[in-house]
Formats: C-alpha cells, sequence, structure tokens
C-alpha cells in the first residue's frame, strides 16, 4: 500500500460504514421509525455501502429501555425484523461501548447472529477492558473493531502503548477517532500514518465529527494515508456538529459500486422531515468554537439549546474551562 | 519557502482578505445596511485581517445603480463615508470584473483614492483583457491581483499559457479560485504548486467555495502550499454554498495578530438576523451536486428557491447537461 493514495484510483480495499442510526441516534435519543431504518438498510444497500451499524449494545441493566429508542439496545430480533436473513452484501455492526454493556452476555456467538461486525468503542484508559471485549467478540466469531475515542486529548507516550496493545489483540480493525472535532488535515496526515503503521497486516479506520467543517476533508486525507475503513452517516447526522456526510463521501470514491442516488433519496424522503421536525444536527459556531478547543460538544448542544448567540461570551466560557 | 509549512508556524507573510461584502453581495444584491458595513470595517481591524473588499466597481453604463446596492459600484465616496482616511493596518480592495467595469475612467489615480487593491477578476479567454486592466491599475499606483474564475473547467494547456502570460505582467498577487467549489484538497495541492511556481518572486492566493464543506479544508491546504493570499467571508456568506469562514480561518492561523472574536460579535449581530430574516447562502445538497459535476451554482439556486428537494432528479437534470 503506497503512503498516499492517488484520488482516481478504485481502491476495492475501502470500506464505507454507516453509522447514521448509532451516532445520529445520539440526535434523536435512538428515535428511529421503523419505516426509516428499512429505508436507510435498503438505500445502503443500494448504494454499494459496505456496513451499516444499526446501534449501541447497551446494558439494560444500566439504562432503563424506557429511556431510549430501541437501537439504543439493538437486539437481534429488532435488527432481523429489518434485515431477515441480510441476503445482501451489506454486512451489519452494532457497537459496544466499554463499561456500558453486558457484552458476556449480550452478544451472542456469531452464529446465532446477523451481526457481522462488533464495534468496541473505549478511551484510551479502557484499553484493558476494550482487549477484554475484542477477544471475546472475537472468539465469538465476528468480524472486530476497535475504536478509541477521544485521543485528540491524549498527551504523551499513552496512545502509542494504547495501539501496542491493541495491535497485539485479535481485533482487525483499528479506528482514529475524532471525537470532538479538533483535528486538521495535518494532524490526520499524522495519526493515520501512526495508526496504519501500528496495524501492520490488520486494517485502521476513521471516524470524524464536523465541527470545523472538515469531517469529509479529514475522511478524505486519512483514506490517502492508507486509511481503508471510513465512516459516514446520511446528510451528516450524528451528535453535535455530526460526521462525514455519505453523500459526499460515495461520490469522491471511485469504487463504481458506490452510488449516491439511493442516499440522496433518503436525505429527501427522512432526514428532512426530521430537521423540519426540530431535530438538529450539523456544522454551527458553538461546534466551532467546542472543536477549536478540543472541548467535548456537550456545552455547545447545551447553548443552543439554552437559544443563546453569544458566541464570544461562550468562549470566553469554555477557555475558562481548559 | 518550503514547499509544506507547518501549521504551528507563525508566517507573517499570510495576508487573510475578507470579501463578505464582494461575494456575500451576490446574496442580498449587496443590499448592506451602513450599520452593518462600519461594523464590519471596525471588526476586520480589530480582527487583525489585512484587507477588506468593499464591493464590485461596476459599470453603471452596464448596470442600473437602481437596480442593485451601492456596493455593486463602490463608489469612492461610499467607502470613505465608512472609512474617513482609513488610518488603520487595513487595507481596502474592490473587485473589478473583465468586461463588465470601465475601468479606464472609474478607477481613480491611486493618490486620489483611499482604495489599496485593485482584485481583477476574469475568464480564461479574458487574459488579454485582464493584463490591460491589471497595466492601467499598476501604472495609477494599486497594488493588483488577478482572479481567473472557473479554472476549474480550462482543460489542456489553456491554464498553463494564461498564467505564463499573467505572471509576465506587472500583476502582484494571482488567485487560484474554485469558482465552483469543485476541488478536492488533493486537486488544491497540485493546483497551488503550479499557481506557486509561476509566480516565483510574486504572490499566489486562493479563493475558495464550499459547495462539497471543503472551502476551509482546501484554503488551509493552498497555505501548506506556500499560498499567501487567502480569502474569506463572515460566517462563510458568498453566493450560493457560501466561501471559506473567516473564524474557522482566523482560528487556525497562529499569528497572534488574528483574533476571532470581533468576528464571532459580527456573526451574533449581523448575520444571524440576516438568516433570520431569509437570506439564504451555506452548504446545501444542490450545491454538493453542482460542485461534484463542476457547474455553475445558478442551477442550484434556481432549484432551492424553487422549494425543490427531489435532489436525484436534479443530479440528472444536471447530468444531461454536462
Amino acid at each position: 500500500m503506497s503512503n498516499s493514495r492517488n484520488m482516481m484510483n478504485y481502491c476495492p480495499d475501502i470500506k464505507v460504514l454507516d453509522c447514521t442510526m448509532r451516532d445520529g441516534g445520539l440526535v434523536n435519543n435512538f428515535g428511529f421509525t421503523d419505516e426509516f431504518v428499512r429505508d436507510l438498510y435498503k438505500a445502503n444497500v443500494a448504494a454499494g455501502v459496505d456496513y451499516m451499524e444499526f446501534g449501541y449494545r447497551a446494558s439494560k441493566n444500566m439504562f432503563d429501555p424506557k429511556e431510549f429508542g430501541k437501537w439504543k439496545f439493538t437486539d437481534e430480533e429488532d435488527i432481523r425484523a429489518i434485515v431477515g436473513e441480510n441476503n445482501t452484501p451489506l454486512k451489519i455492526s452494532i457497537m459496544a461501548d466499554a463499561g456500558r454493556c453486558d457484552y458476556k452476555t449480550d452478544i451472542l456467538p456469531k452464529k446465532d447472529s446477523v451481526v457481522d461486525m462488533v464495534r468496541v468503542a473505549c478511551y484510551v484508559h479502557q484499553i484493558p477492558l476494550a482487549i477484554d471485549m475484542i477477544e471475546d467478540a472475537k472468539s465469538k466469531g465476528y468480524e472486530v473493531t476497535c475504536n478509541i475515542m477521544a485521543v485528540s486529548k491524549v498527551s504523551g507516550n499513552d496512545l502509542d502503548a494504547a495501539l501496542r496493545m491493541v495491535s497485539a489483540s485479535p481485533v482487525d480493525v483499528l479506528y482514529l477517532v475524532d471525537s470532538f472535532g479538533n483535528f486538521y488535515p495535518e494532524n490526520i496526515a499524522y495519526m493515520a500514518k501512526k495508526y496504519v503503521d501500528s496495524m501492520a497486516g490488520k486494517q485502521a479506520g476513521f471516524h470524524g465529527h464536523n465541527n470545523q467543517q472538515l469531517a469529509f476533508a479529514n475522511t478524505i486525507e486519512a483514506c490517502r494515508r492508507g486509511v481503508n475503513y471510513l465512516d459516514a452517516t446520511v446528510n451528516g447526522m450524528g451528535r453535535g456538529a455530526g460526521n462525514c456526510y455519505s453523500e459526499m463521501l460515495l461520490s469522491f470514491l471511485k469504487n463504481p459500486k458506490y452510488a449516491e442516488r439511493p442516499i440522496l433519496d433518503m436525505v429527501s424522503k427522512h432526514l428532512l422531515p426530521m430537521r423540519a421536525a426540530g431535530l438538529r444536527w450539523g456544522y454551527d459556531v458553538p461546534y466551532l468554537l467546542t472543536g477549536i478547543l478540543n472541548s467535548h460538544p456537550s456545552s455547545a448542544i447545551k447553548f443552543i439549546k439554552e437559544g443563546r448567540t453569544d458566541y464570544s461570551r461562550f468562549l470566553s466560557e469554555l477557555e475558562e474551562m481548559i
């Protein structure tokens, strides 16, 4: 694999993963209608998307199912109600959050599940737990990723130590995650090389956030540096500033199996009405400011919810917290 | 100058040019209130912005002043009513559009004007006319740029021929202009090198559009490749998908003279109310599609104005026109 790909290449190694329901679920508390989910599944199949993430597999002991939509838990039967046996080329993933799931009991053996891939999300201090989760899912027969969150806040040699531990595990894909939308493309070039190099013989992935309107640009940059698993969401739907837009990424990639039209139809039919009904995601000034300051978007979400527009003062408040 | 700058560097050669009134004027027919213009001027001074473009110097023989706001014409006395003698470090520019201005008569000698820079905009087939305009403005005492528009549609050796002609002229700055928001950062890296190399001993600039949410990313990429004159607009206000956001660019640049706070205050005080009053600019799906297809945004502007959201069909319509 060359260090820097040419964008005119057709790279069959590249995989697009739609995580609209998982990251977008953080916008609507996982309250997607069955019609939405069915249409999204069909659109992803038609668009040539490689993986679709249906949601989190959260612990029902820690989170009350009455307080969330069903895709916070993503039960096997709920997925099957949409996809049947999933006789399509599209693979299915779920996300298991370290410390927020009962993975030993709630993740079935692969032979009993329509899920193909388990994505283990963790913070850098949870790597030992994540490795236990990776080993558990791998031994059950799944493809497994490790998505280390908030790495723009990890200093010194902690990240290198974490990457060594993860690369020695049976994981298939290691994800670079820009949780706060803090990275510039130049940072991505550096970090992607680190991740790709550490995963020799395995794969690297990228998951971006759009705080500085760089989610797509950073995804392209990661791709140029040999990162093969690329996350995207329809219309960028995801927490706060959202993610890389599927419609941008699919039109950029040169593999003829990808088509942006089914995704455009999803935007017309579902995403625009969801926005019109009051759901909010995507770039806005407060997200730029938390992104620049490498902060969690929760304060920006609160700022917007309160109807505030005094951005300078918000910047001062953020600066007092760093 | 190194071929690829490190973003932590403090580069005193970099200049930020605010063209909110010129490109944003295409959104509101140049109908800015005097209060807006005065506040923008003060904000740019306070933010350390290097140049502020007040508008076009269009021909009153070709365009009826009754049909446009005054910044389509940007008379000397209208600028002076805002800036007086402009006793600030901020320089003032106007744009002269090839074939749409009476530059010989309407551009005064520099000694009689508060304008510092004339930016000559042209298409590649107008280079001989542009060079006459450059020579005229230069001989009158101005800093002069040449902004060749729509170069993403110029094939073969026409662009190289144009760059040779412009670089042999007395121009100070040659602008790479991504009129249709068609370029990816990888294209910018290639084109910026071409422009910078062709302008040895002079300067290169970049003006982006945000059709693919890449205006900021492309501006950064151009900057890394030695492009020093960077266009931006407050809140990205500009035709169609708009431009690189000033608040993003200023927070990215490391020169301590730049401050994003005065720009944030402009957004709070003026840009949000303008949006609330119905003015539209910024990323939207139709602009993505014209950007991908390297088309003029006018069809997308019309599509949006008509309230259409059938994106797939719009894509088909565009494909029939290329």
